[in-house]
Parts: structure tokens; sequence; C-alpha cells
């Protein structure tokens, strides 16, 4: 990491926008450095020294589009009263902020395999991945949710994993503006909190048992 | 195509099972048409006259795995007598068949966009998909199912939707024998059987609606 003065901050951040526009020009798999540093305005040496690749570069925008969208997710978590409220907007506030960039996320999509440093679901990007599910934890924390106790810790990672799977969806999208997407989210979202207000029916319960015998196995103790 | 005579049918296949080893020992990133053509002992042009690309060869892939599955699909649906039995049975025979070309089938499962020839979703794959939703159809058809007529008939393609699912998560399980998936379709199963089991409590009808609402916007009329 370069040492952090004013000014190699503001280099830094000039050229991961140039890189920005860049991926969205020519695509992230055909773009290069070199084009990167050239759109920047700086030389191509100048760039490695901020970004030792262009995976460096996306490590970097995941972690900008983190700090850029914390206060407006802090404001979505302290006005919502409702779980609906909190779950919509925080999703909503995802995809809007990344409509201008989503033939980048689209790429990166690809990498669900853990192994990858670009996965969301790999040892790299745990940090970014806990800070997601952090907000999905404040959304949950005074909901006053009805579920098993078996099953409520492990509810912050699941719902953050619906998030993902509706942003693969939202990814390869090419209805207008997305309205399959929005669709989607929608009714899936009233379903969950159908599922989340019948979830005390003690007929349910064998469900139960299985879900939390099945989430204690693949996340560990809560 | 090239005419099929036995002769040509059976330098087909040794170019497919030749070029399913060089995949498996290179990568199917990394290997080239011609390794491909080295392996089968046949020239680079031949190898270009049976299939134009990678991504042909890929799909003759697909298209021998659903006929070599066949009879061994045929014998489950008809000898296993009950809904569980059946998706156990589709399902382990799926994973067994894949399991020596499981990096080849994790490397497409990159594929996610429906744009992609090689996508599971696609247009180009769609007779392999109704072919293959065809025997979950077959496995709901007869099971004595009490779900909503308005749901019902999507249950094939769900149930396909749940078995990509679980190959995503099958290819990059580096558990021994990948002893997670057969957890993870183990317990899923269990719960998904459990849920088609109450899903005729008359407390459950605003779940009913909303999914099929969902479905007919996603799929179409069934």
């Amino acid at each position: 990491m370069p040492r952090q003065t004013p000014k190699s901050e503001a280099t830094r951040q000039r050229i991961l926008a140039a890189a920005l526009r860049v991926f969205r020009e020519r695509g992230f798999d055909a773009a290069t450095m070199r084009e990167v540093a050239a759109e920047a305005g700086v030389a191509v040496g100048a760039a490695y020294y901020y970004f030792a690749s262009k995976d460096a570069i996306v490590m970097a925008f995941y972690q900008q589009a983190q700090d850029e969208m914390a206060p407006a997710l802090d404001d979505i978590l302290d006005s919502a009263r409702t779980l609906e409220q909190r779950l919509r907007g925080i999703i909503d506030q995802k995809l809007e902020y990344f409509a201008p960039n989503r033939a980048l996320v689209g790429t990166l999509s690809a990498h669900s395999d853990p192994a990858h440093p670009l996965s969301p679901f790999g040892k790299a990007t745990a940090p970014i991945r806990e800070r997601d599910i952090s907000y999905f934890a404040r959304a949950v924390a005074d909901s006053q949710l009805r579920l098993p106790p078996s099953i409520l810790p492990y509810l912050p990672r699941l719902l953050w994993l619906y998030q993902m799977g509706l942003m693969l969806f939202w990814v390869y999208d090419r209805s207008p503006r997305q309205a399959r997407t929005h669709l989607l989210f929608s009714k899936t979202l009233s379903m969950m909190l159908l599922v989340f207000k019948f979830a005390a029916i003690p007929l349910l319960k064998p469900l139960h048992r299985t879900a939390a015998e099945l989430l204690k196995e693949i996340y560990g103790d809560a």
C-alpha cells in the first residue's frame, strides 16, 4: 500500500475513476492497465504503483462502494420502521448504486468459486462481506421476528445470500430498467415476510429442526 | 454437421473423448484445438471439421451426457415409488456421472449469462434443458402432490433450477467426496418435501397467490 498523503490519495482516486470508465467502455476483460493509465493521465508505472493488477482495482471499487453507500444505508436503517422497509431500502440502494457499473458487476459475478480472489464468498473479500452482512444484522436486530433461536442468528447471512442471488439475476436482466428484477425482488420479499410470519406455527417445527441442522453444519456455530 | 457414417461417427467420438481428457489435464481455458487433435491422433483440420470450436465440443459433451444418462434415469423413474426417491435418484445420478469432469463443469458454471451460447439458461441449450426438465415432470407426474393448480405446472422447472443450484455448490465444494453437497442436498430435499406436505394449509394461501403471480410473470403461462 502506497503511503497516504492527500496528493497520493487524490491520484489513487483518479486512477480508480479512470479505470471504471475504461472498464465500462472496453469491458473488464479487454481493458489493460496501459489504457487505465492513459485515461488517468499517469505513467503506466504509476498506475502499477497504486494498483498491482486489474483485480486490485476491482477490490478498491468494492471498498469504495461500501464507503460511499454507508451514509445512505445508515439513514435507511435509522428511519425505516419495519423489516420490509429496511430490506427494501438496503437492496434498492445497492441496485441503484451499482447501476452505472452493472456490466462490470456482471463480469465479476462469474467468480462464484470461493477460491478466486474476487469471489464474494472467498477469504480475500471476507471483511467486505462481513461489513455488508452487518447491515442485515441491524435490519433484523429489533424487528421482533419470532424465528426459532436455532435459526435467527443465521438470518443476516441468509439475507445477504438472498441479496447476492438477486444481484446475479439483475446483472443479466435485459428487461427495460431491469423491471423483472424489481418484480422478483418485490414478490420474493413479500413471500419471505409471510414465511417469517407463519414460521412460529407448531406444525412447522420439523422444518425448523432440519433447517437448524443444515445451517449449523454449513456455517458452524452461530 | 458432417455426414454421419459409422466411421465418421467413431472419429467424432474419439475426438470428443480426447478433448475431455485434454480439458481434465490442461483445464478448459488453457486447452487448444491443436492439443485436442494431437490427443485424438487426427489432423487439426479434421478436428475443426467435426467441431467448429471448443464450445462446440462442450455442447456435444452436454448432449452425450444426456444420452448416456437416459437409461439410468428411466430406470430410476420406473422403479422409485416416492417423489423423494425419484428426486434423490435423478440428482445423485447427475452428480455421479459428472464427477470425472467436475472441473470442466466448474469452468462452464461461470456462464450464468443467458446470452452466452453455453449458458444452461440460454436459447442454444433450450433442447437439452427441456429434455432435462422432462425428467422432473415425470418425477412429479403421479406423486399425488397437493400443490395449488396455479403453482404445480411450474414445479418441474423449479426442481430443475434447484438441481442447477446444487450443482453450482458442488463444483466448488472442496470437502472430501463433496460431503457438504450431499448434506446440503439431503437436508434441503427433506425441507422441500415438508413444505410440499404443508403447502395445502389454508393459512398459507396468501403465499400461494404471490408465488403464482411471480411464476406467471417470470415463466409466462404454464
